[in-house]
């Protein structure tokens, strides 16, 4: 009896913790999931006299981060908070324990435990970024009901799955102001990043102040580079945000602007430098068999790496054809004479050459998955960037690398200027199911997702970014099985419109931009459309006629649309869900949908026309003519007509053509929703 | 008989003339407007070929800007411009000529004279700021039709009627950082502004970096402070548009910063002083009588005047109510040994002192008005601020000032802070009728917007500055002449939502704001609501129950808001016709609004509430009400009923009283059509 007793108690908790389980992931907006989570009955009320107190050997990471927090905290649920700076003199009701300050190295520890009841909260970590990510956990749980805002009692036990998760944003094709980096750092904070790379040169443009070259940032830089200061400023405020700082100098390859303040540097004479003006893949390379060049790099280096403090240092080392290498006798010859067979053979003395350079400098090399030839040495970090599309298998560098014994960190599958979706960025997993050592699991540090800027500037780069790098970053922090989609888009739109309150312009710039497009008429039919429109993706907007220079414009239509386009992902969803299973409601929404779109060619000529929107003429009437018919179909379950049947046809493949370097997201469901009425 | 012709051709010119004069107000949305216009027929339209050369002896300020002109033309044509940056080794089809590069001073000649034809646009101008000011009227000329964008053909010749035209911001009550005073100096230089006047120290803080005295900034500034080297970069940046930096320390009053880092200077022993955390004038003040104290400050001034340039030094001056001099005995002996008889001899006595100090820095000393007493030197520039809210007359100290003798300037009747209309703003005129000599005349330099903090952030302070102050930008350029209120609100249209470009965020962030209210809601409620609600005027807003902290939340509904509301201004105009000439159309736009808004708490109540709006619900449920009865009367033309007249005038007794820190902008609109219908 007691035993039934017991094994029927059992199975309660077990059942109970579950369904919580369940329950839990839709409560709360946490994004990324922490490791560990239990509910209790208590609500912290928040209320002018919520108070911080620090119990820890802080030297202002903490204390900066505590003032935020009150300022966030206050704008976000409107309460006039009395005291606006931690307290010294008293406990507070809100306690942040640690025990050491971080030297922001990857072999810190990140882990917090967060606990909420009735009147106290408490953070207990080990260093103070830990403490850190427990507040901007607190600052997530705020919730409210019509009269209160407050923390919901819950104990969090938490820690990261990956050590380096990582943004890179590349400032050379279109440089980023400080303010975007700012604003970008502390968006990385509030999900828990902790890497910034920072992509500073590349062929059009070097960003940094040099003063041992300084014609580099006054040659080729158009005047837009960081001052050395400027450096310091972002790597400090940076570490007051717990991320560490890693700044990549791409060479050989990429190297045009290198080239044009100092082309004596070069693998071909007699050719012209330039700032590159364009996109793409170019042949200015290093020369890896003059001695200046690694005369000039260890000065170079050298400069830099003091004004760097992180442990890592990142050389690129990517799609370097060596188209100049090949055209040189001297490169050739030396090849001959040093047993370099290939190109890569080249580039990997060139490598290890700057491994030497760098390690007297105490700094590990760091670069992209071209670096890993077998002469390399073990103590490179590998960053996987080939994959499928590169004629790799998916994630294929990260896993041979931490096989070979390389520490790899991943950014395959996580490109975010390819403007794909939050599903599939979301979906990749860095390890899967292969079979590891513990060692060479190890060796995988976690992820980056690149932010390459040939397409964005400070208008847009924030919509690029977020919100899918949220998603990314739950992927490197959280556990491998926190994976279910629909579960986390559900948060991700609670953390997304949060953003903005750290600056994010991500959901704000698209009316500006809808405004200049149409020398602010009225926006919203514009705004319906980029609510089913995206951006051309995976590079495909530079090869459409039009192509693209860093000083092109960025403020057209397809730069007010985004990924996963709002209304098209529900669209989408229901035409599926209709189409799968006859299911009513959503047979609702898709007609409601088309209803709204069967209009939107009407509101759009109320618009004066421009240059700037004239070929979306074609396309809104299209789309109207295509919902009308469809939603005529789904109205009357009736065969379309004849007549109907030709327009919907001649409209859909309009429609499958992409205008204005946007491509209509709905289409594979007008399509389908086409041929079911067909077979009707 | 050639006579009778000769006069008839008069006749039609000067008919044509003044005709087309008006004509031409309505075409071209420039602001300021310029001096001279004249149109021809032709148009310049802007293609990829658009080329730039400078012909000058360019220090870089020239070149700056017309990339900038080529990035904002680009951006805003959506043309892409195949040659980025200006060209060198031949003419360009737009040629800027200038004489002299500026030094910026108060002598600097700003005259330009832009031309436009087919072909060919020339820009001539004395100086190099003169060629920036006509850069910026060009790019304001942009036109389009709905195949290509051009520049219209007009000869226009330009200069401003006043050599101070300037913008006040207040970074010690609430801290701006560089972006956000880089953004604005765009904004100013886009309207021809050439001073901005950053006003560095206050009770609530100080804000530069002092290596003298680095309490100053280490304990009085919350870390929120410019380094020297941000100063240099703003002043720098500043230069590049054509903008002088004028920095304010505020002494002997306002110095609770002050006094927080070095008590010693103080009046009043024993007294604790701490940063300033509310709004308001307070007591602590330096202590005139100490040489210390001077000592302190000609160091002080010594070590700020080599971060700016510039020839003027505003050492505020205001405010100083004395109380703690006339608690301290020795000061009062003080002021007994040196025949000082009142507060405001000793204050007296005190900026002698600081003239002097200045002098020697090669700096004119400027003061608010309260400076102008007996005995001041001539040398001194009075900035006018006090009026009739200070029981003065109207813009009395400036002409007070000039007749005296001193160089000055006004900012009575330009404190946008104050939240008040474009149109008082607008009809403020430096002037007037009164006569001056030529050479008091000559001391009215000109005036500034002051933008005091206590009520802004980051977020919003765009939206208080802006476009209000591009009207003010014209009162300062433009003729006297030059005041028609609703032509100038039309191009304000234009100007407004084009400042966006620049990255004025004070269209964007209301929706930012508002989808934090809402925790990220269907904000369209919010946003009708927010077009006829203006934030409380003239401080009013610290005087309703809550006092606001340099640390509350500013992220409210009152936040979302502005002067002008939008909604409110057109129903307001409308009833105004309607009421005065039964205007027709006018009725229909009435009827329209209120029927819009017998809609709005219906709405509203679809909102899941918080304590952000809990208090919106009963203003929106009256305004509701107020409009279903107006818009049944005037639908019906039939007396109220005495049931819905109690329900009107209880309507409109609740919506009298100020919600949420604003006032309904429609009120009195409301009110009268109240008053007509009761008497139909």
């Amino acid at each position: 009896m007691k035993k039934n007793i017991f094994i029927l108690m059992l199975c309660n908790v077990l059942w109970l913790s579950c369904n919580s389980q369940t329950n839990i992931n839709e409560k709360y907006n946490l994004m990324p999931w922490p490791n560990d989570i239990i509910e209790n009955t208590s609500k912290f009320i928040i209320n002018s006299g919520i108070t911080i107190s620090i119990n820890g050997e802080d030297e202002g990471r903490v204390y900066k981060a505590a003032v935020n927090f009150l300022r966030r905290l206050s704008n976000r649920s409107g309460v006039f908070i009395d005291k606006g700076f931690p307290i010294t003199n008293e406990k507070g009701n809100i306690i942040i324990s640690f025990e050491t300050v971080s030297s922001l190295s990857i072999n810190d520890d990140e882990s917090y435990a967060l606990n909420i009841n009735n009147n106290t909260i408490t953070i207990k970590a080990k260093t103070d970024v830990g403490a850190l990510r427990g507040l901007e956990t607190l600052l997530q749980l705020t919730a409210n009901d019509d009269a209160k805002y407050y923390f919901p009692g819950v104990t969090i036990n938490d820690s990261p799955r990956f050590v380096w998760r990582g943004l890179m944003i590349d400032v050379s094709r279109h440089f980023q102001p400080i303010d975007v980096l700012k604003r970008n750092l502390r968006a990385m904070a509030s999900v828990k990043m902790n890497v910034f790379h920072w992509h500073l040169t590349d062929d059009q443009g070097f960003r940094v102040e040099s003063k041992v070259y300084p014609k580099l940032h006054q040659l080729a830089s158009d005047g837009l580079y960081y001052t050395q200061i400027q450096i310091k400023e972002i790597v400090n405020y940076a570490s007051d945000l717990g991320i560490r700082v890693v700044p990549e100098f791409d060479v050989p390859g990429h190297a045009s602007a290198f080239l044009t303040a100092y082309p004596e540097l070069s693998s071909k004479e007699d050719y012209n430098y330039t700032i590159e003006r364009y996109s793409g893949v170019f042949d200015p390379t290093l020369n890896p068999t003059k001695e200046i060049t690694y005369k000039f790099l260890d000065n170079l280096f050298t400069e830099m790496a003091s004004l760097f403090p992180d442990a890592y240092f990142h050389i690129g080392g990517d799609e370097n054809e060596g188209k100049h290498w090949d055209e040189n006798k001297d490169i050739q010859a030396f090849m001959t004479a040093n047993n370099l067979k290939t190109n890569h053979e080249l580039q990997t003395y060139f490598n290890i050459r700057l491994e030497k350079i760098l390690k007297k400098l105490n700094k590990n090399l760091m670069g992209w998955d071209e670096i890993m030839t077998p002469n390399m040495p073990k103590s490179a970090v590998i960053h996987a960037w080939r994959g499928e599309n590169e004629g790799l298998i998916k994630g294929g560098s990260l896993i041979s690398a931490a096989k070979a014994g390389y520490k790899t960190v991943l950014s395959n599958g996580f490109y975010i200027d390819r403007m794909q979706s939050l599903e599939y960025h979301y979906s990749v997993e860095p390890i899967g199911n292969i079979k590891l050592t513990e060692k060479e699991h190890a060796n995988i540090l976690g992820g980056e997702a690149t932010m390459w800027s040939e397409l964005v500037t400070p208008l847009t780069i924030d919509s690029r970014i977020w919100p899918r790098t949220a998603a990314i970053a739950e992927r490197f922090w959280s556990k491998k099985e926190v994976n279910n989609l629909e579960n986390m888009k559900l948060r991700l739109n609670d953390v997304s419109y949060k953003l903005e309150e750290l600056g994010i312009t991500h959901i704000r710039n698209r009316d500006v931009i809808l405004r200049s497009i149409t020398n602010n008429q009225d926006i919203s039919t514009l705004i319906d459309l980029s609510k089913i429109c995206e951006p051309l993706k995976i590079y495909e907007r530079n090869k459409n006629g039009v192509e693209y220079k860093t000083f092109s414009p960025f403020s057209l239509f397809a730069d007010a649309c985004v990924a996963d386009a709002e209304d098209a992902v529900i669209f989408n969803k229901e035409v599926k869900a209709y189409l799968e299973n006859s299911n009513n409601e959503s047979l609702e929404v898709v007609k409601k949908s088309l209803k709204k779109w069967s209009n939107i060619h009407n509101s759009f000529q109320e618009i004066k026309i421009n240059s700037k929107i004239k070929d979306l003429e074609s396309f809104s009437e299209n789309i109207s003519i295509a919902s009308e018919i469809l939603l005529m179909g789904l109205e009357t379950k009736k065969k379309i007509s004849l007549n109907n049947q030709t327009n919907l046809t001649l409209a859909i493949n309009v429609l499958k053509e992409p205008c204005m370097d946007v491509e209509l997201a709905i289409i594979e469901s007008l399509e389908k929703l086409s041929q079911f009425l067909l077979q009707v």
